[in-house]
């Protein structure tokens, strides 16, 4: 077994331990499966209240940059995880002398970099949207020449849930980004004519074994994850084995270790057929895969530990007809559980998540799930739940 | 909203805090539902590093007769519930005039003493089977021969897992009890010649709002728990009906809020129907409900937070047509997480709960479901793997 024990007397030093660099809700939402497997977080947090700070014992608060943190963080896990891109490559490499890093340095790589991450798709001859490398305004309007007179803008690094991305007409528009662009410059995307969205969530362990879930839609609002329904109704069986196709080709080459959420646009072909386009790629659990807390017989958050630890894979079978995952963003309340009593006694089929985040102008403070035989109606619940908890009257 | 707040900035001030007693898996398994719900267990453990206390951050440690220590716990809480029978009354009643104490004193005397118990039941006219009290040796040979010779004796308090039950057909069989026996005396009972055993769960609120899940089948391995199968396979509707009513009677009747286990043994009558006698009572979350964690639309740890807060209840459906829960009752291995990969590679449908607990023989450290719509295989499937648990050669 890959695990190594610390020797020690009583059950709890006996615990699977892994580190995980980051404090928010996936780390808390890991919690729930690491109490039941009898596995031990260690959590480096950006807060000691903050949502996973809150739930998990073995927490201290750092800095995703703080070197010689992570370094004694890891001297006391069997494995070091995260929970987003933003831990420097520099460090990951450095601990991975010492105990494993997985996902590896070298597969965030393309989590954390859209410019790699597009080289590398096309290398790979996975579908995804034209796109260029700009670095002066020339650039810019070069692209947008190639790309009939409209594109999206992104910055290579640290964007997430709608920013660091914008839509542009000319090269002014992405002016202010140039001028403070680091020297890999910016990425300019072609814009596909979506008419939906989907997510291929695949786990996968050091040995090369794969799950993938069932392909969901995704809707966004505002550039955030707003609904998730699984199965994707959009898509069909050809469809989603194209799909499911390109998520483990993606893991395999990028020997992603963990959860790996591929985000895509589809869009109609010449024949009016659905086709899929890469558009971000994430190496963690992923906003698209909360539904499988309740909807698959193992969640996203259970299997992204057994796969860091090396443990063979839990069945990703879905347990209903469908699952509605609907986020909570922001509230009208001063705290979304002062609506609990409304909430659950208007929706006794609803499965509320909050994660102990204060209540912020549209911030990712929880979710609902509901799965059931009917769609429409499981849609209507989620919703209906998540407003409620936003303080909406109904 | 009958939470109060305590004032605060922070979401985690903010949280409806629950106080509980016992630092056992029930807490443990409380706790994966307080982290959803955002809701904050503050227990009392007895030790740091036991079950619950490695997985609660609010823990500390206490005797559960240390009425100082449970004072002060209270005042940091909006209610206080119990994981085990163990509380004194007269501590759980002091508590009671400054927050909840759910389920209440006069309810948990039920759980507690099992002569109160048997007298109860006798006046709701609920089945049981014939039962005498005995403080001599008389008493007892009395009771033996009214019940044809043979019978059950238990010490009225502190028995659990086959722990103060013994079967006798001589009152000198009960000799040594009898000496050590509280002014209650002993608790004789018929010996119900049961072809199986079952449980309803039931929970129910401060308002009266209770929901049952389904009759459950129960298999005891030398007085302990062993396997659990849901819905009971021995159980027509006429018969999950008559027990539903007995649960909801009881609970009703007794004023339980929480969850209420009601364990009965069904035996035939003299047309060959089974027929059910209330053989125990719990008020908390209880081994026969392990199951709804996956099986049921509401666990019984979320369920049992619902009904202590006084917030609706949530909906109990099943969600497969067969759960079957099995207990890891101690290990052949140092620890049981050492067969993780044989286990995890070999039964991919298995969830695996440990709790954290050290391997002592027969000790429950853990347990195994899995659900499905084939009977046979889900309960292959969960023996199996709580056997590899429990290092056994397949």
């Amino acid at each position: 077994m890959s695990i190594q024990h610390v020797v020690g007397t009583g059950a709890e030093q006996a615990a699977p331990k892994v580190g995980v660099i980051g404090g928010g809700q996936l780390a808390r939402m890991m919690q729930e499966s690491a109490v039941a497997l009898g596995i031990q977080l260690h959590v480096l947090v950006e807060a000691a209240d903050g949502s996973s700070g809150q739930v998990i014992p073995h927490s201290q608060v750092g800095g995703a940059e703080d070197a010689e943190l992570i370094y004694r963080l890891a001297e006391g896990v069997d494995v070091l995880t995260v929970e987003h891109e933003h831990v420097p490559d520099t460090i990951l490499e450095r601990v991975s002398h010492h105990i494993p890093v997985r996902p590896g340095a070298h597969a965030l790589r393309y989590a954390q970099d859209k410019l790699a991450m597009r080289a590398k798709m096309d290398e790979l001859g996975i579908p995804g949207p034209r796109w260029f490398a700009a670095h002066t305004g020339a650039d810019v309007a070069n692209a947008l020449r190639e790309l009939g007179g409209e594109a999206m803008v992104k910055t290579p690094r640290d964007g997430y849930d709608g920013k660091g991305v914008r839509a542009i007409r000319a090269a002014e528009d992405v002016t202010d980004w140039l001028e403070n662009a680091g020297p890999e410059g910016l990425l300019i995307e072609e814009r596909i004519p979506f008419v939906s969205e989907a997510a291929q969530l695949v786990a996968r362990r050091p040995s090369g074994e794969v799950r993938s879930w069932p392909v969901v839609q995704t809707v966004q609002e505002m550039g955030t994850c707003f609904e998730v329904v699984a199965p994707a109704p959009d898509v069909d069986e050809a469809l989603a084995a194209r799909i499911h196709d390109i998520g483990e080709t993606v893991a395999g080459a990028l020997d992603v270790v963990g959860i790996l959420a591929v985000e895509l646009f589809l869009a109609p072909d010449a024949g009016g057929q659905l086709v899929p386009y890469v558009n971000e790629l994430a190496m963690r659990p992923h906003n698209s895969g909360h539904w499988t807390i309740e909807g698959a017989r193992t969640s996203q958050f259970e299997q992204h530990l057994r796969a860091v630890l090396d443990l063979p894979l839990g069945d990703v079978e879905p347990l209903a007809t469908w699952a509605v995952m609907v986020n909570v963003l922001g509230s009208e309340l001063a705290d979304p559980r002062d609506a609990y009593p409304q909430t659950m006694a208007a929706y006794p089929r609803a499965k509320i998540h909050m994660y102990g985040k204060a209540v912020a102008r549209r911030r990712k403070i929880g979710h609902v799930t509901v799965i059931g035989t009917d769609l429409e109606e499981a849609r209507q619940q989620a919703h209906g739940a998540a407003a409620m908890l936003r303080g909406e009257k109904q």
